[in-house]
């Protein structure tokens, strides 16, 4: 049975995973009768209240917080190789670009998480489809861009100026749509880079999910 | 345009509301084209770790974790009337059972937050439809029981014997069904009371937020 690392960043989207995306990749998943497995680095995160946008100076625990969407069925990112799943999908939210690499403060020249870069360089080098939502793929450029891969993180100039800065190229494209590096096997969708609403990603990201799952052999119900 | 409160509890399945089906909640109503608005009460809740099970003695604020699935876009229940909203809609977790009520430490015996109590009753007062997922429905059953109202919970025995105990009727059905009650425009589904997976909560909360649109008048695509 095809098995899909989801890789998680926290649990909100102003300091960890978008709460709607990563729910949203598991309803995918589970409707396409996969099975999955949450993952996550362990490592603080500088909470954001999420009524206010401010930093509340409070840390929590990246994979404590993660749990939370997990319902507790997560693995920590350091005991996983990129070879042992057939798939790995990346939420978005703010914790992809500031708990799983830097790029929410530095841009084109951010650090990417030791776990985070050795684990997706085990999944490309095998051949492994990868999944990007949102400013994930910020994260996938930063690792990939010698590549240049093809990653879309919908119609943002300016993330998308930054991104092409790391070698990647970037295609716009809405919300519900995804697009497809069929030689690197990357898939990415726009999910709330957009002003949207929760159907729109839910669309979009299901679209993301089952073109990993095909990329991966598993059959799929479109 | 129909306008639908959904009450949170926090944010986590041991200590707040159900992620995967508040966001399925929201999904499912942003679907069907209405709108929404989530709100809280203001509130502490007793965090637990989600990966170990365990209180970790800190207390978190019920509204501001709520806010994370609400991605900030939420209402203090405070200043809420019951009428203000064409329907209301409960997600599950364990803080249904602990913030919002204590049904989870005292049963049938429960009290009812003041603010939760004085909304529910002022919305069915009012006429409007009110949908309750998983342990939900043990707080509908303990506001409403003198009317005898018909609920699931799924198939939990005990839980199910402690809800008639407040004079409601329990009704066994499995996690992608609903039941509802037409006279007291109650709708009701399992979701994670069962032992399942994000697809099927998606689907029995889609189809229980559906009929509570359709009892509040609007039109759906089923």
């Amino acid at each position: 049975m095809t098995k899909v690392g989801v890789i998680l960043s926290g649990c909100g989207y102003l300091d960890g995973a978008e709460i709607h995306e990563a729910t949203s990749v598991l309803i995918a998943l589970s409707q396409q009768g996969v099975s999955y497995r949450c993952l996550a680095p362990r490592k603080p995160l500088d909470v954001v209240d999420h009524v206010t946008g401010q930093a509340t100076g409070e840390t929590r625990d990246v994979f404590a917080e993660s749990a939370r969407i997990a319902r507790g069925a997560i693995d920590d990112l350091a005991g996983v190789n990129g070879a042992d799943y057939d798939a790995f999908i990346l939420p978005g939210g703010f914790g992809a670009a500031k708990n799983l690499c830097n790029f929410a403060t530095k841009g084109p020249d951010c650090e990417v998480d030791p776990q985070v870069d050795r684990v997706l360089r085990g999944a490309h080098a095998a051949g492994r489809p990868i999944g990007f939502a949102c400013i994930a793929p910020a994260l996938g450029a930063k690792v990939f861009g010698d590549e240049h891969p093809l990653l879309t993180i919908g119609h943002d100039q300016g993330t998308a100026v930054a991104i092409e800065k790391t070698g990647a190229r970037h295609k716009a494209v809405d919300v519900t749509d995804i697009v497809v590096d069929e030689d690197r096997k990357f898939v990415s969708t726009p999910a709330y880079m957009e002003d949207t609403n929760p159907a729109a990603v839910f669309e979009g990201v299901s679209k993301m999910v089952v073109r990993v799952l095909e990329m991966a052999g598993a059959e799929v119900n479109a």
